[in-house]
């Protein structure tokens, strides 16, 4: 595997995830794989989840990790091609990758939509420059309109949970007070869509994703009617896709409560975190026997720990 | 041993300084302890000793080491129960506690006091959220009230240092610009409370500490008496506890010289640092051969590295 | 080697070339040498290269790496000796380094020049207190007048890239819109007259270097004639060293093009990195065929990791 940024790099995505499930019995099974190979984790973004359990996974396969702040610890980065650089940008991503690529075997990347220009967002201009200049194997660590590490996370978690073979799986929409983006949502839809499970969408009217990711899927903008008999409800907010980047007004009764469970098959919970207490999610679902959000999150390092052996052993 | 915040978590502080003392002289006797064992280390303030210290301890013991500093790399946390987060905070501390407890094996955690509300400070309700929802062992890398890792270094100080059986210590206050937290001296009384010495604490009026942390201490405003015969003198600032989070006026002839030395048993100066030259502590102290301060600053990684070693032996 | 600061500090650069060039050969020969070792990476301004070569080096030999933003993470440092710190600096350059010096086997310092203060910058202080108080050998990870890992980095890609035995290596200056230090050029200036090359240096009229740093080398104003017959052209902006740290107007055509690359021995073209595009060197020339900018960067590594090597050797 030489590029992980969506469920289209993947050949099998219920094998990756049996092959996650088998680390997180044998985490160290593999340690020898990474000798003397090193992991850069480039973030222009805030993270916690991503950033340890992507640590992790890949000091149980013995590699070396260096992680690179680099909004803050580096320079600010000039995306255009063929800007002239007399402002504020200090080097050009050719650059930046290509160096970072001189020091490291496999290179991570985070870095968040701008939510203002739909069509620069969903061209993942900085993701897709690192990948054309680093010269490197490239994992997302959350791009602008995907994030696949947590999305094979949740594949995971289905499988490992799951009560009966094709569970019913609803992604819910929540409120939320600021605009946040689709990657989550978009990226969950397309892996849902190709994995053995029957998928609902819910959302308000208006929150529409874009129908490249949720082909397969059945979408509804009745939340109860999608709950029922659900085996797993997986709670995320986004802003809306037309018009891009915004909240719109209303539908603060879409967060889910334990009275929503109700008609579903005793659903587990899930949310990609972090997750805003009693705005996208109530108290009683978080800290009830339904949630396992936390038990998810754990699964985010085998997870990457299945991308990294892949990409170690493609080297 | 699952906690380490205050002295009563330790049931024996002599014979762990002798443990920390052993370290010292054999730094990887207990390499394979840590092996696939990690630590992680988080910062909502900062640090450089207590970073650097603690680092070291883990890779001495053969642990991985991740460190976040969750104020600048991660998000904003909730601490308050039942909050609608619909402001700035991002994460509660539930699930940022809960999550990095999947990702490590010893949870370390620095915060401070914000020095406006004593009983919410002296309930440690940040340092106290992670213990109860993380759900692996905690070391306090300072918290609001107390800094257990910095106390035990300087016990080990003291009994690597100390000329006769039962020396004389004085805790002595020390002038600042800036309202300090009460944590190092705190905790530095509470150990000494239960320490082989004859303990002494001087301050000016006004600054009492807390009782709960002095049980035994001979406590005075004069600081020539108390500086009498002392075989090592421990200089530190702290604010008032009533009204709490002051700095009162005067004071400034605190400050440790040369000529105050003069009646003390060639007593050692010892310091947690960082020390403002020549407001706290004079140069002609800390350049000069009483000056123990950095033997103390590297006595951090043994103290650290016992605790760390008895944490890995109970997993 | 004790310190690593200027080409003063080596005794045959030749040969540490070369060591570096074997070391590139063979990463993890010395990989024993690092054991239990730990390197103290300091940086008080940002860093990309650097930072993650360094890292990189010590990793190849074994030994542990911790890195301190101490502008971020720590606290604001005091340099002038004598001060009384009733102010904003919180820690004295006296403590931390020699703090640091008890935790880390070798110290790796970061520190910019002010470009206000021409002798304050010039003497060095905040690296050579590092040096004079922490006590264990000290690396410059670039400090106000020198940034000798480069240097020796292109020392190493002169080497191996040259078709001569004694190739033309021109220094170029290159517009900039900032005043940049002098570290760079002073630095490769003053290897490269100790190197075994023919060495020009180009410039416009006001841009004159410290002669301390450029004793042997040809000097000119005049671009062309420098660049005639070039084996390597070095393109690096620099703020005038008479009136200190300012740009001088005019002077946007010293940028490299390709039309000028015209006269030179198919010259290749280095920078230090990060450079702008299309103001201090052009698209043309860093996307052609000539320039070996990210090669030049990659062999950071090895030259950080020959000099480390010797520093472990001589523990």
């Amino acid at each position: 595997m030489k590029l992980f940024t969506s469920v289209h790099d993947v050949t099998d995505i219920n094998s990756l995830a049996a092959e996650a499930l088998a680390l997180k019995q044998n985490p160290y099974a593999y340690k020898h794989l990474g000798e003397n190979k090193t992991l850069g984790l480039v973030f222009l973004n805030p993270s916690l989840r991503t950033r340890m359990s992507t640590q992790k996974a890949a000091m149980n396969l013995g590699m070396n990790v260096m992680v690179l702040n680099i909004d803050k610890e580096g320079w600010a980065l000039e995306l255009r091609d063929g800007a002239i650089m007399n402002g504020t940008t200090v080097e050009h991503v050719r650059e930046a990758a290509a160096v970072m690529g001189q020091y490291v075997d496999i290179i991570g990347v985070r870095s968040f939509p701008g939510l203002k220009d739909r069509e620069e967002d969903y061209s993942e201009t900085i993701f897709n420059k690192f990948v054309d200049f680093c010269g490197v194997p490239v994992v997302s660590l959350e791009s602008a309109t995907r994030h696949p590490l947590q999305s094979l996370a949740d594949l995971v978690t289905i499988t490992e949970l799951k009560t009966r073979r094709r569970p019913k799986v609803v992604l819910t929409w929540a409120p939320h007070i600021k605009p946040l983006p689709q990657a989550v949502p978009n990226s969950f839809a397309e892996w849902m869509c190709k994995a053995d499970v029957e998928f609902t969408i819910a959302h308000p009217e208006g929150y529409e994703l874009n129908a490249d990711f949720t082909n397969g899927a059945t979408i509804t903008h009745n939340q109860d009617e999608a709950l029922a008999d659900a085996d797993f409800i997986y709670v995320k907010n986004w802003s809306a896709y037309e018009p891009y980047g915004k909240v719109l007004p209303g539908n603060e009764d879409w967060m889910l409560t334990n009275e929503k469970l109700k008609g579903t098959n005793d659903a587990k919970v899930m949310h990609c975190l972090p997750v805003r207490r009693n705005l996208e999610l109530s108290d009683e679902i978080l800290d009830g026997p339904n949630s396992v959000v936390v038990h998810e999150a754990g699964n985010r390092v085998w997870a990457a720990q299945a991308v990294l052996k892949h990409m170690l052993e493609a080297l």
